[in-house]
């Protein structure tokens, strides 16, 4: 009993999120519950689902279906997410949602903080 | 340069969370915000600091520092947090946030969720 | 360019890997040069592919391709890692490597040694 | 039970490795069991002992301590390993491992790397 608990915790699978993502998601003009929307997604893809619906997500989060489909719409509408589609060898139709976008946001907004810390240290050391 | 920067992205220390706290929060009644200020108490914790201010709080979070005030305590009235309190041996005094109660919670809430599950495909199986 | 870098940097994915993996896997009857593999089969899984060969193996192990299949063949006589077999929509047959058995003997070794320290734990208490 | 189990699970910390690791530590010119020394001085860092002892790694380790003090040495003459001294604010010594210049070699190597794979892939181009 207690082992199938264990392997029920795993199979929740762990995320792993760069600390960078929590020094940099203010600049970049994402609220805290943008940030575990993002995570969610990130978390229901790694279990086999890359298109969650707004239903899927407010069954986890404290927002309504339609808040959460608003806030979809929001980071897509800012180019953080994108939804990819396409077509399986069987010709189905599908779509998933790709967070490349976010991550190359994230990659540019840490490195713009850190050419500004480095022009403060600077700075500072002239001084 | 580049490397440089790898480095600063690698000192920013990825921080790892169970599948679990994302499909329990909920339960726990925890706000997403609530969620994301445990995460940098983690993060901020892992670089060093076991006692992160309101202030300290505020510059990575949408919030205020009154706010973040405000959710540390409510988090301290749930008993998720606790303030540990010591003296060095050099006779100082000093405090850390201590998180076990929230990862003991976080246990117990998925342990009842399973439960639940299993009543319910019991009944399943019975129908 | 230090963008493009820290984005490929993201492709390489982070695996997360339990400490209980690192404490247990001597009592698991595993080398190091077997754990490390399995962490090869997850990282490349990760990164899409569920079948790796002894030569795409071979080419980040210190092993030939040879050791790499001999490594392969244990770890599936021992029972530890299968292969599951089937076919996709289109009538593919496909293979990939399956860790479940892993995962499960990892959490058995763990308790197993759970319940000897608090035996050994009683038995000091006692005199 | 079943909640004193996951608690303990937890308590063992999971450790997070970049990907490139895996990719790099050949070309780095490392064993698979050094490696895994090396994950065994992150894990056993994190619950608290930054200088472990030989004795201590080859209790987790499937080599006597003999072999990990063996091992240790090489890593710390390639420069990988460092061992910081200092005197605590009581006055007393303190040594530990340090791995600062072993993320700096990985982050050299794996740019290296990528500059080889880039002058490749511009030469297929030009055919």
């Amino acid at each position: 009993m207690p082992k199938k608990i264990l392997l029920k915790w795993l199979q929740e699978k762990d995320i792993t999120i760069p600390g960078a993502l929590l020094t940099q998601y203010k600049a970049m003009n994402l609220k805290e519950e943008e940030v575990v929307l993002i995570l969610h997604l990130i978390s229901i893809s790694d279990k086999g689902n890359d298109f969650p619906t707004p239903f899927e997500l407010a069954e986890v989060m404290t927002y309504s279906a339609e808040d959460c489909a608003g806030m979809l719409r929001r980071l897509i509408q800012k180019g953080l997410i994108t939804i990819n589609e396409g077509y399986s060898e069987e010709g189905i139709r599908f779509e998933k949602y790709c967070l490349d976008n976010f991550w190359e946001k994230l990659a540019d907004t840490f490195l713009i903080a850190d050419k500004r810390n480095e022009a403060k240290e600077n700075q500072q050391d002239e001084i």
